[in-house]
């Protein structure tokens, strides 16, 4: 089995390998086209470069604790270095993920800019493998991580315990995620709020427009925020819940061996392989829309992954009594995994409807920005706050639905009903991230067509080319907030596999059963409202944080407009490496406070409570409520964010008195007031709440 | 001590008759005013009367469904009766208390505006006399009508079983509040929402121009919003509370017999009397800041209270073990009172640095209204997200410290430390809303200073005459939101009271111990996810209906300028009446879906659980993290509202441009974003979040 992982892991990184061959190979354009690119291309390399080093400092000022944590409080030298080992390793392999996804997404932008002129199919291809370049690389990588570990930490011989010795894998890659996550997110939006402001508002220019100093920041901000920061938060996402479903396994071992497991990871490769035939399988004519090659494609996927989790769980889930083959386990258990397929599918139905255009939502947020700003926002929260409804009923269902199945799986047998239960979650967040590669491609392929349209608009291609890159663009967009709504999706659904291996953990450390957690005791009560208050604190510093790093974009520009006003004439080029340099340092400087918050709560309050005898419940009910409130905002963020981006595209379509009307300036506050909630705090959030669960996992001897 | 209860219950009331009537002997000024003041006093009957309508057929329905229930679910006729009529009652004594409160504030108003042309005390005396009428009036009914309940339910025969009786009043007061808030809540802004959209906004009139038909209307919405809404929310707090507390003292009643069990009432009762001290001292004289006068009363009322505190405690909840007197329980939870009091202190405090222009946040949103509405509501975002973390901290410090009082004052004796420290929560709550009735009178100080002004513009009194009601209402601004914070502060403190009365309610149904709620159990967590949601859901719709309500007044003020042209320039009177008309029947068709959301999902949620064997644990949880979220959510609403308001005022002193500025422009957007988070769907989430718990109190037997 591992061997079959690291096979799929290996085939993929050379599928990857060859769909970026393919991007490389296309043409570039002309040389106006090149030039616009380049800048891009230097600006994202130049942020990722100082966001890592930052990101490298801090990680190994982490691993340095988690060193000495291990060695000093638990007197475990040999768990420290594994754990420090498995933390560092994380973070790398995270980082690698995100530099490979990025590397290809700022150079299939210009290829597929090229390409649209002459094949809508050559130029969906190039943008939508370039995207697939990234999703694969980065479960290929989380997964082949894993893999190694396990099988460097021994875990032939000691399988039961080697999945706790690498939770440091999950917490390295969460704690590159957040500032990945969080710089990225700061810098993209507070270029984008930037450019608009100053650009669009006060200079009177259009969006992208080549006169304006911020436009090529802007066009990098999309890269490295929903490219490379997506990238990582997804990256820990497979990585944490991979990890969180072995340790669930471990319970079971006794049933099913060493392959209860590794199912998680089998499961996991599987469907790689579903979403490599799907990527391959996506093709669109000329003027079709490019939408149903990807919903295709989608539900390619999406069925040869169910065919997959069915054969994986017939060989790897059954229980063999003397002979005889019990297969009811694998057959509750794969229930359960079609239950996690269709929460993902589900997801991506709600999402579209409270996102996009063609439904009630959006449209009321458009009808109500006739009467102005005011009540474009007002309708937009109400939006935002009722649409967090139907997303957690369907979490709901298939939280309590898939756990039945892992009660029903092994009635009769002697196992706590919890155990079994809670490996019916498991599985069911294995089918839901099965189709995670395929997934993560139509992400990342947002910002490639984003950036083409850009160099396309900058490069004053005739309007026609336009009309495409902006169809594309506006898939784009579309995929952009259904990946957001799966992120959160994913990560409600494994919450509770990380909660359980957390406790888990605890159990072992302290060798006492520790599997309630009981909020009616005020110190775990006051854990739990310390948690929920994590999240709105959080929210609010990274939102600040754009605001401060957009402020310094404003006057940047400002000053460039007022220095030099050759520039708004179009005589002058403007410096669009000043203002990149600008962002880049607002961005690392600004994402520090939020991020140092983020590490030092949990753990400040683990220590006080510590002291009061319930350390390790009250982190538990912190983590627990921090993650439902984090579940709520984060959608309440995306998917309020989208609304009010779309709403200003539909009057853009010419309804409400179309562009210039009084009605599209006022979607247009409401869609910069969105933009900051959907592209920074919201996609912050799911790695907040992923980086809870791996940091209280790994701190878990701090507690106790 | 049910007598002193009783006694100062009435004393209370007779001197809400002399402040009522020391109020109604003053002049009414002039002509102009009193056609003024007339329709704002016909407006607001006429609302209340219709509401009270809606609201008693609503109540006449619920009184149906949990005399059935008890009857034919648990076969209680008794109890069944008793929980009926307590519910009949407490929905009626809070309708009451509204009505009183109201019946003054609207004749209050005019004479306020009157008696500021000749003197600044004694328009403050007469406009905070008038509030007090309101606190006074609303704090000793709520005494009264539990002391009687008690007495008539048999409390003097049997002590440790009534206060499970009298449930129902608190639930009644909750039912009635949550209506009268979120029907006042709409009302109120969406007449503010529509006179300054179309009157401010398209047609260029200044606030309270008598041309705009929507000016009477949103006069009337100060009353039937801050003032019914939120003296009724206040009435159902205390009454919940001091319900909760007395469950509590049964489980003491070993130790201190009934006197633990009145202990709450007492405590209560003497708040009250020194709020009619600290009342009665609030003076000023012409030219200085009437918000000293009022801090001065506030600081004289919380003194008093400490000391009445002191002996409450030191009389009736000492251990008399065979003649030896113990007082360490008297000294421990009377340290726990003080820590109740100090929280309030505090609460007013932080909410004062969040919401007033002398600090920092306020000041930030103002600086960065600058650059146009889109930044100016993204900083109040991130300041609204922000101002959750100090008042969770000081909640978080309050609960536990209070609850190690409790824990210590038990020492040694042979008692649950769970049943103890609770105890100690509870004298903490007794503390926290000794000063209620003080802190009500501010609160109705101001929609009658708010009116005071109103009416001054608008029957145009002279400059001079405009400037003491501008002052007069700005200090009434600051007193509004003050009481937010402490009624989100008194709530989140109590929510812990009315958690543990619900288990020890379950707990007594069951006969099984039932002291834990385990979140780490599926169907818990589930939940607890679904009680978050519904907050957030909740929220949603209620700010919906603000928009759709405001919506029918946009248009019927839009119909009236265009009909009638002479309404602008000032030679028609606009038709008032109608514009009065439309927003009455507008709010209360409106309140309808989120009221019946709220009640409907905690009970379909026990049901559903129910069916899975986990229903009131489930219940349990939905409640708490319910809990949780409302605080957070209620509070980054009312100080981001708040917070937006005063940025306004603070760039209309002049700074920025001062009015007419371009940051003014922006400002008042982020001003009309925020009305409806701080004056409808967060005092609204106050209401729902008691209304969870007394809701699950009375319905508890349904989930068994």
């Amino acid at each position: 089995m591992l061997v079959l992982t690291l096979g799929i892991s290996v085939f993929g990184l050379v599928c990857a390998f060859f769909l970026a061959r393919f991007v490389m190979q296309e043409g570039t354009g002309t040389d106006s086209m090149r030039a616009i690119a380049d800048a891009i291309k230097e600006g994202a390399e130049a942020f990722l470069r100082r966001q890592y080093k930052t990101i490298g400092i801090l990680s190994i000022i982490v691993a340095l604790l988690i060193y000495s944590l291990y060695t000093f409080a638990k007197g475990d030298s040999d768990q420290a270095w594994r754990t420090t080992v498995a933390f560092l390793f994380g973070a790398f392999c995270s980082a690698l993920a995100g530099y490979i996804g990025m590397y290809i997404s700022i150079r299939a932008n210009i290829r597929t800019a090229s390409a649209v002129r002459t094949s809508m199919d050559r130029a969906l291809k190039i943008s939508f493998r370039g995207g697939a370049v990234s999703g694969i690389t980065i479960v290929a990588l989380s997964l082949l991580g894993i893999a190694l570990l396990f099988l460097l930490y021994g875990g032939q011989t000691e399988p039961e315990k080697v999945p706790f010795l690498i939770v440091g894998y999950g917490f390295g890659a969460s704690f590159v995620a957040l500032f990945a996550q969080l710089g990225g997110g700061i810098y993209t939006k507070a270029a984008d709020v930037g450019a608009d402001l100053v650009g669009k508002v006060e200079a009177g220019i259009p969006e992208d427009d080549p006169r304006n100093p911020a436009v090529i920041a802007d066009l990098v901000g999309d890269n490295v925020g929903d490219c490379a920061g997506r990238g990582a938060d997804l990256f820990e996402s497979t990585a944490a819940e991979n990890i969180g479903a072995m340790i669930l396994g471990v319970a079971l071992f006794k049933y099913f061996g060493v392959a209860g497991i590794l199912f998680p990871l089998v499961a996991r490769a599987l469907g790689l392989l579903a979403s490599l035939v799907g990527i391959y399988s996506v093709r669109t004519d000329e003027n079709s829309d490019p939408m149903h090659a990807l919903n295709r494609g989608y539900f390619i996927t999406s069925v040869l992954a169910a065919i997959g989790l069915y054969f994986a769980t017939q060989y790897l889930l059954v229980i063999n009594e003397g002979g005889i083959v019990n297969s009811t386990p694998a057959n509750w258990l794969f229930g359960a995994g079609l239950i996690g397929i269709a929460t993902s599918i589900l997801f991506v139905y709600i999402t579209q409807y409270y996102t996009e255009y063609h439904y009630r939502p959006v449209r009321a947020i458009a009808t109500a920005s006739q009467t102005g700003s005011a009540t474009s926002i007002i309708t937009g929260l109400a939006v935002a706050f009722e649409c967090t409804a139907l997303p957690v009923l369907v979490i709901s269902v298939a939280i309590l639905g898939s756990y039945y199945c892992g009660v029903y799986a092994f009635t009769g047998l002697d196992l706590r009903p919890a155990s079994a239960g809670l490996y019916g979650i498991a599985t069911a967040t294995m089918g839901m991230l099965a189709t995670c590669a395929y997934i993560l491609a139509m992400d990342t392929f947002g910002p490639i067509t984003d950036n083409a349209g850009g160099i396309a608009e900058m490069s004053q291609q005739p309007e026609a080319v336009r009309v495409k890159t902006d169809r594309l663009d506006s898939v784009g967009n579309t995929t952009k907030a259904l990946t957001k709504g799966y992120a959160i999706g994913s990560a409600a659904l494994a919450a509770f596999l990380l909660f359980s291996a957390y406790l888990d953990e605890v159990a072992i450390l302290t060798g006492r059963p520790f599997d309630s957690v009981d909020i009616a005791k005020p110190e775990v009560f006051v854990g739990g409202l310390l948690g929920a208050m994590l999240i709105f604190l959080f929210s609010g510093l990274a939102i600040r944080a754009v605001g401060r790093a957009a402020y310094y974009v404003i006057n940047e520009v400002r000053a460039q407009f007022k220095e030099n006003p050759g520039i708004l004439e179009g005589k002058v080029k403007p410096d669009y490496a000043q203002c990149v340099d600008i962002v880049t340092r607002g961005a690392l400087k600004e994402m520090i406070l939020p991020g140092f918050i983020a590490v030092a709560m949990p753990i400040g309050v683990g220590l006080i409570f510590r002291s009061l005898g319930v350390g390790a419940e009250s982190v538990a009910a912190f983590l627990m409520v921090g993650t439902i409130s984090g579940i709520l905002l984060a959608t309440f963020m995306n998917n309020g964010g989208g609304a009010w981006d779309n709403a200003k595209k539909f009057i853009e379509t010419g309804q409400f008195g179309g562009k210039q009307s009084e009605a599209h300036k006022a979607a247009v506050v409401g869609d910069t007031v969105g933009d900051p909630l959907k592209d920074t705090a919201g996609p912050s959030l799911h790695v907040l709440i992923k980086l809870l669960s791996t940091l209280t996992l790994v701190l878990a001897p701090l507690f106790i």
